[in-house]
């Protein structure tokens, strides 16, 4: 490990910094929301508008999976809490030149919410 | 003070109980959302049905204040987050026999999101 | 239901609606926190310190169950996030000659994390 | 721009990426929790353990500006919120080669909690 000549830091480098800010940001702010099945349409849409609000989001996608939803709904109090395992989220982030593609989704193997770089394009048009 | 005979539990008890876990719920899932002019009705319609998932609750009214999201717009990243002092919330709790109105709202004279009981009904028909 | 003589609202009434405050906010401020067996013991003080900074506040107990908390732990991962379910609380609330004892609990055959009331004290001395 | 041959995803890449997701969870967890002078010390470190309990890193440094919660202190209430404002981070992230610092500090001039890419080292040892 050299340091006496460190990595200059690159657009693509802040592009997947700010694109796991953002796949942060919604997870840690919006899952525990009392969610029922009527309020997962506009829960979709407040947080995908909340997302694209910051800064280098060109797009963002969010799905809460209705049939978890229903699978966790409390039988005695009829609602749920929004948990990371009923996000689907894709976004793409650009910073100047480099635009990212990740995502986070239910990794059933992992049994774990997985957020992933999914594809890095470098030196797009201006 | 007596504990050998302590007051019996009510319904009043319970409504009002129950309305501050929901102010208490609305505040601090929702207040740090990234918000920008564009997401504002999103970000209420989604807060309001949210809460109105929650048990007791028989309607729940949420305003964010545009002027103060404006004010509060960072100039450089054109967004900014959701903060207490942009909420005007009603909302209308009833525990069998008693409903209770309460409200968060911007105190200015002691510079707070104020919650409070705004009325009591009791003996209501079931 | 008459209101005509609308109930005045009591010191009782408002212990019970700051307690439920307190409590909304504890859950929904802390639950999804990433947290590992070696930080269970921290996340128990700073919650306590966070609810015992609001207004009327008397006492407040956190306990994170950590049974679960290691039942839950990813196994890639080595973590988790906080549950409502790993959650004990107590929390005593004074409004001027009220003082009322809440708690949040798991509740197994709700298969719920229930908030409830547990005393109520009047009269209290100053 | 050329797709035909997509960018290999690097440990440099990966290592951005977490570093970002650390600080976007780091922000949206706890910014809101309501927090005293007495309080700062066992929030700082519950912070600093929960983020470390997340993959990839390998260290975490938070501090809480003193100052700046009691120049925030409600006057009437004695506490105020944690805001992004106070909070000064550092974080070192390792995904297997290449490992990365990152920070989170009020920028006054952009009146902007900044999140940045402080230094990247490469081909670290294992």
């Amino acid at each position: 490990m050299k340091e006496i000549n460190p990595p200059k830091i690159t657009d693509r480098d802040n592009a997947l910094f700010e694109a796991g800010i953002k796949l942060g940001t919604l997870y840690h702010q919006y899952v525990g929301s009392p969610i029922a099945i009527a309020g997962i349409d506009s829960m979709e849409k407040a947080i995908q508008e909340s997302i694209f609000a910051q800064p280098y989001v060109e797009s963002v996608f969010v799905e809460i999976d209705k049939k978890k939803v229903i699978a966790e709904i409390n039988e005695t109090f009829m609602y749920t809490e929004l948990k990371g395992s009923m996000l689907n989220v894709r976004a793409v982030i650009r910073f100047n030149t480099v635009r990212v593609f990740v995502s986070l989704k239910m990794n059933e193997k992992l049994n774990y919410p997985l957020m992933q770089i999914d594809k890095i394009e470098e030196d797009i048009e201006k």
